[in-house]
């Protein structure tokens, strides 16, 4: 799982776990438990933050005969992740290369092809390796 | 700063602040201290691990009449992780939005214009918020 040891490589990687199982449809406590692996106490605190952050929206589903429990679902802000989700995963099948196969691939639903994560001039043009791309610094009062 | 703050938000964002003070041009340890702002051993520690994960190479430098001393150069697996980074930062300006203009922008060397990390199917396609994406998961013996 290349893309796991990309995100444990920078920080944290239950957060973007969760975001990435959120994006696999993975709704409730139990379920994301056990598909990121997380510890109990670390899973609760990182949905508490990814709702307070906007990324998560909590619902309430009831099973017959039990109490309401919480379900959490992608909000917009959430959705938006994806591009970066699909650059780590890019970049992880690239560089952290293992012979195994990315874990997860997003996939266009119309017409099956690989999605990755590119860089892109408002120009149009893809930035390829071999383009120079200038990291510009806007300090407080640059206009 | 939106980027830090996402950053922040997704686990340990040194490892990703020293890597975009790197690909702005910053290489010694007291400059990456000064404009990350990370304490003398998080620094040591996240440029020793960007080191061994393949992502900074170390060289030396030498001033005269001093010793020489380390400096640190994105390799070209740290170049890729530009995507990444433009993700990130794209993100936080849309929704982490809080009146400060990004304190980064990616620029295109061709055209100035704004780049930015973009969905882009193998078909060509550009991936907007309106279309399905299918996040697959390659579990152990998928084919």
């Amino acid at each position: 799982m290349a893309v796991t040891e990309a995100l444990s490589l920078f920080g944290d990687r239950w957060v973007l776990l969760v975001v990435r199982e959120a994006a696999l449809g993975v709704r409730r406590f139990t379920d994301l438990q056990q598909t990121t692996g997380a510890p109990r106490t670390v899973l609760a605190d990182r949905l508490r933050r990814l709702v307070a952050a906007g990324v998560l929206e909590q619902r309430a589903y009831v099973l017959p005969g039990a109490r309401p429990r919480p379900e959490y679902v992608l909000t917009a802000a959430g959705r938006d992740l994806l591009p970066v989700l699909a650059a780590f995963t890019d970049w992880a099948a690239r560089h952290l290369a293992d012979d195994r196969p990315a874990d997860v691939t997003y996939r266009h639903a119309g017409c099956g092809g690989h999605v990755g994560a590119h860089l892109v001039c408002d120009c149009g043009a893809e930035i390829t390796p071999g383009d120079r791309l200038v990291a510009s610094v806007l300090r407080e009062g640059t206009p």
